[in-house]
């Protein structure tokens, strides 16, 4: 029994079912995402297209972890926001060439261990950035303001 | 200008904000999703994790593709469900090791042509199968029923 549930908790699964045209309802941990092609690919943008959801997966990942860091260092964050950037190559299969990631914090935030925090995210815990970094540059910035 | 365009076209941006504990509002074209993590992890499950959301652009991405080839192709299709399992490493970083993809149809489809558009999708047109093929083992399946 041991090994069984090891294994059951140890795969993700998910399922995207067609509805109509180019919309697709995805089943994600019990949520429902609905995913769209835009207008000129046939679709009416009921929902985002999936490429960038890789780069929302990357943000969430990332910035998951820097919270529960942070949390863990008693620090006081007024507002956190992580966005990105994703350079598409110019031909098919349009992948993302090089990525960026910008870390956006409000609150009175030591530098050093806000950046520790991201290192610890980048270099050991985030699991979407070490997949990404294998197709694509991917890069990160900090910002920090009162 | 036409530079200007032309690199404004091929650059996607997303943000992920912090809303409280492990929960993060993420705006992708246009649209608001809420990631969150498990109660385990000091989450409310208020929206899906970020990383199997990785494996819902998969599934979108490629069954996008399929669905377009399918529809130029006048096939008609009933039914049409793509599903992702994604095996996690055991260590950090955690990173999907194998994936694969399983493509459910019904309706009165023949096999090779179900099957070209599939490999269309996996061996051109998929971005994101493209770059997760560098970081996992990515396989599929295809399923057809009347």
């Amino acid at each position: 029994m041991q090994g069984l549930i090891k294994v059951t908790m140890n795969i993700h699964s998910i399922e995207c079912k067609w509805q109509s045209e180019m919309a697709f309802a995805a089943q994600v941990n019990g949520h429902s995402i609905m995913l769209d092609a835009e207008e000129e690919f046939g679709g009416h943008n009921k929902g985002p297209r999936p490429k960038p959801l890789v780069l929302v997966a990357l943000a969430g990942c990332t910035a998951m972890d820097v919270i529960a860091i942070l949390s863990k260092m008693k620090l006081n964050v007024k507002s956190f926001t992580v966005k990105v950037d994703g350079e598409l190559a110019e031909e098919h299969p349009k992948t993302y060439q090089k990525i960026h990631i910008t870390y956006q914090f409000e609150g009175d935030l030591p530098y050093e261990k806000v950046e520790h925090a991201v290192k610890l995210s980048q270099e050991k815990y985030c699991g979407v950035s070490a997949m990404l970094r294998k197709a694509a540059e991917l890069t990160y910035s900090i910002e920090i303001s009162n």
